[in-house]
């Protein structure tokens, strides 16, 4: 069967259509700038890649197109809309009401619409993109995957905030996590790699724009980074991670700065590109490697970062198989998977440095072969993720 | 020589009088309530103890008492104010201009004023603590103890904020820590203790009202989990510790809280109090105990806490010799330190139960045999730490 795999952003609609269970990509592609007049729709098969510059108004317009482009008799790859029996979407917040994946329902969206304060910058759009695809794609199921799904196992003691507890029961505030689908991805592939789904510790580094780490025992999660909101945590590309939270009171009161300031300086001008200036980790690297410091202290700080956070989840498994990288610094950054693991022999971590260095798309080892921990680098893919959650809920 | 230690609060003043180099207690004691009615004096020496509750105006009057009881001819302990050679203040907060032990001039005044937003709680009464010691005990060397002092020699990546450079450069936002004397004294002890002084990887864990843990790299603390403010880190008594801090944001735009009742609420109403309703650890100890829930989740989510925290130091330390634990909850509660040593053989850490209930206030160990890691129960002593480093400044 073929599943269309949506992924609705507040200008962009990223699409995959994958036979299942072959896990076959028939075609992909991305509409960015939407509502722009110089949108740009890319979109791709196994033999051409094509991508038009032009006015798409609004989401709407956008889904249109990439099933006029799908359905098109010269560079489409099937027939009709009838085709396609399913449309996966990608959720961020399933709140508490979603802990797996859900066949959407006009009772879903009601509730779908009830989180829209909890993920302001996602759900809607997420919505919107579900509510085009049920009337372009009328025939097919339409299939909800959460982000936030497998973070559902989480011991209370791991997602409350030692805030007074009316907030936690008549509010919702607590961890939700973020990620979810990708950190799931990869921690079944690394079981898989190691051939023992039971009695594993893993832990699973996602470094892409957003950043974030997963503690998993036995393949379930048992704590994470991102809490409430994808604000805490690591530090990311524009985001501060963890702070010290007395700095939002001493920025308004002490330093004159409005609320919503300090919230957009954290959220858009504070991580990596606070600290240096640059936005791609890319060019920290390059910069801090010709002996700019800042940069330098950038990168010490990110991979420090990481390492204390691998520390505490390995406190939290007592124990640790596996390490994972992905996402696109994780699967690509060899300067940060090399510093995360060095000085960790404690842990029984030892790298390869040559493994490391090695580049590929492939699923790879590069620990020592003495390394009591094995450190993978395994690349994410939330699209055939979402594809396979969408299959095995019309197939059980 | 005597020294005069004092730890001046908002409504409170803590003396006491050490024979230096002796390390020996002549008296000591408590004023409480200053400013009200019905203020108490304790006042206690190697015989007898006094108490007397009274109206005490303002600190000046306080200090006017305790030295007049040090010098009674009856109860007294020193025939007049020229005996006491040194005074040793306890200063919050000392920025990042004082690194070590400081002898009080008008600039070293000066410098405390600026930093009074820093720890608007505490530094002003230290200041007035000063001032009216100056004139009470004239002849007497003015010291500054700063409990900032010992996380100086911190690396910058772990003292500063994912946030814009300016704040660092131009506002001195970054990690200043806290409880900085306790830290130092018992890393010290812990040192002794292991006749180990060099290529020692520590962490002490200071659980009384506030809480806070450090990690100690032969001698010096290279991470410290309160930052700015002593806001974040482990559950305390009514602080929250570590939050996601888009709560903030959340609890101002989406809850309608005033941004002072946000912080109110995370510094007076949170942490095991907001989860429990009850401020002391051994109501909540006994609660639990009786199958209060919420009293038992909440000895979870703290005991969980100071588990990742020492996991995410034996990652910055890379290595474990010791843990050690102080301060009231720290020193008596054998229920938090049993927990947080529970499973985590991963570290090389295996408490011996039988050790861990005996009660005492010596130092002692309470790991099995077999524990590559030590687990130390070492009291604090911040007021004697303070006379040796004043009587060190002096003789140095």
């Amino acid at each position: 069967m073929k599943v269309l795999i949506l992924n609705s952003g507040s200008s962009s609609i990223k699409f995959q259509l994958i036979e299942m269970p072959q896990e076959e990509v028939i075609c992909s592609g991305l509409v960015e700038r939407i509502g722009f007049k110089d949108a740009i729709l890319t979109y791709k098969t196994n033999e051409n890649e094509y991508k038009e510059t032009l006015e798409i108004e609004n989401h709407q317009k956008g889904l249109e197109m990439v099933s006029a482009n799908i359905m098109d008799p010269e560079k489409g790859v099937v027939k009709d809309a009838s085709e396609i029996e399913a449309v996966g979407h990608r959720v961020v917040h399933g709140g508490d009401a979603f802990s797996a994946t859900t066949l959407i329902t006009e009772e879903v969206k009601d509730k779908l619409r009830e989180f829209t304060n909890l993920a302001p910058l996602h759900n809607p759009h997420n919505l919107k993109g579900i509510e085009i695809a049920e009337k372009i794609f009328a025939g097919a199921k339409q299939i909800a995957v959460f982000d936030t799904a497998f973070f559902q196992t989480m011991p209370v003691k791991a997602r409350k905030y030692a805030i007074p507890n009316k907030f936690y029961t008549e509010h919702g505030i607590k961890l939700y996590g973020f990620h979810g689908t990708s950190h799931k991805y990869v921690s079944e592939k690394a079981l898989d790699y190691l051939q023992n789904t039971s009695h594993t510790n893993i832990i699973t580094v996602h470094l892409g724009n957003g950043c974030s780490i997963t503690a998993v025992k036995n393949g379930k999660s048992i704590d994470h980074s991102l809490g409430f909101a994808p604000s805490n945590g690591l530090i990311m590309g524009s985001r501060s991670g963890d702070i010290d939270h007395s700095l939002i009171f001493y920025l308004v009161n002490d330093l004159g700065y409005e609320l919503d300031q300090v919230n957009k300086m954290l959220t858009n001008e504070s991580g990596m590109l606070g600290l240096t200036g640059y936005s791609d980790l890319r060019d920290i690297e390059a910069e801090a490697g010709k002996g700019n410091k800042e940069c330098q202290l950038a990168l010490d700080m990110n991979v420090y970062r990481i390492k204390k956070y691998i520390g505490s989840y390995v406190a939290a498994l007592n124990g640790l198989d596996a390490i994972i990288f992905t996402a696109g610094i994780g699967e690509n950054s060899d300067y940060i998977r090399g510093h995360v693991c060095k000085d960790m022999d404690y842990f029984g971590i030892e790298l390869d440095e040559a493994k490391n260095g090695v580049r590929s798309k492939e699923i790879r080892e590069i620990n020592m072969p003495t390394s009591k921990v094995k450190i993978l680098v395994i690349p994410t893919n939330e699209e055939l993720e979402i594809a396979k959650q969408s299959y095995e809920l019309l197939h059980s």
